[in-house]
């Protein structure tokens, strides 16, 4: 097997989604964590669910609308500027801390990001974070108005890079990007940012299971849908070794 | 407006996806009511996740392939005898206490179910609750291959009933279902099992926001989807009277 790319998902790959937290509860002072689980779960939701009824909209739109359905069960309202501010957390994400150093380490290769996010978010994503000069490509599945894990969302990738599926390395922590990108045909790296001993720690040590760690639970192991990792690694750090 | 035939989902419409509960504590006592709410929440991604793969499996498969990832994630082994008897508990829900009722009061329009539900999970359902002479038409996705909501999904309603769509109400507390519902043309009224200030109630008075109301918090509120209901009642009761 020749590798020729890596190819990594935004969030919750390279840029952490906890890291809007910090805003969510400083505008909302001890909703942080349940507004910053519901609405990227939500979010997540929101592309499934408008890919399925072939009603897509991009990315910010499901964004803000995951945003304000969150906001709502609360009974929560924002001022236009608050909600603003909210939503551009996610165009400020924090990347992992080991995003950066695999990204150099891997500079014999191309590298690219394929996003669910929209153009503009992810425009801003990568130049907020100075990943700008590591990336050969930062595509969107914008560019064919479908949302992942639709093998469509994935197709991109060949066309852009000028490589064949099974020469790429996908790279992604998302369970469901994991599952459609394997079906798809790339070889797959799954990023484990929570392992199976410490989520059933968690879950057992908890008198109630809280909103972040349901979100563990939910959102952060390998999904039961026929298509498991080639690899499974505890650090991005780890790629440059799959490359043998 | 003409309305000749009223249609149910059954999964939280007219049957109690929170009546397993008994079953899981019972099977692992304390865990019972994680295990309900992630399981149904899984349940439900796999239907969405593998109609977006192009990937069909029967809602059979769905509800022990969530199972079976719900288990895992807690570090539990059930065996064989017992992960069949778990996951019977599906084809043994609770009718709502307002379901049979409302349906009688029906007995002069078409009464149907459509639900993601396998035909034999169905025709379990119905014949567990009592609920088979209600029924003009009991009606599965699996004649699409392809789960809610995707329009094909409730495409059989009109061939199968002789109606047009806009001649049918359509019943769900799903939010989701709502949405593709009415996106499809279905007049929609959604039953609402859990009011906004009921779980703005919940949320805030919780020191720790459990699986439960989280459960609420992300299944039982109207979606932002850019479909509404026609009619939101709180009671199935209410559904003779639409009728005018």
């Amino acid at each position: 097997m020749t590798i020729k790319a890596f190819v990594f998902d935004a969030y919750g790959t390279l840029y952490d989604v906890q890291s809007v937290a910090g805003v969510t509860d400083a505008a909302f002072p001890g909703h942080g964590d349940y507004i910053t689980q519901v609405w990227r779960q939500k979010q997540l939701e929101y592309t499934w669910l408008r890919s399925l009824m072939g009603q897509y909209q991009d990315f910010w739109a499901m964004t803000r609308d995951s945003l304000a359905y969150t906001l709502k069960t609360l009974g929560l309202e924002a001022t236009p500027e608050l909600f603003e501010r909210l939503a551009d957390a996610y165009n400020n994400l924090k990347p992992y801390p080991d995003a950066r150093a695999a990204l150099e380490a891997l500079a014999g290769y191309d590298r690219a990001i394929l996003s669910n996010g929209s153009p503009a978010m992810l425009a801003m994503l990568v130049r907020n974070s100075g990943f700008e000069d590591l990336m050969k490509a930062v595509l969107s599945v914008d560019g064919k108005k479908i949302f992942k894990p639709d093998p469509r969302s994935y197709e991109q990738v060949e066309q852009k890079l000028g490589v064949t599926r099974d020469e790429v390395v996908f790279v992604s922590s998302n369970g469901f990007d994991v599952a459609g990108a394997k079906a798809f045909g790339f070889k797959v790296a799954r990023i484990e940012r929570v392992s199976p001993a410490a989520l059933r720690e968690e879950l057992n040590a908890a008198g109630v299971i809280g909103p972040k760690t349901m979100f563990k639970a939910l959102r952060m192991q390998a999904e039961n849908l026929g298509h498991e990792a080639d690899w499974t690694i505890g650090s991005l750090s780890e790629l440059k070794g799959l490359a043998g």
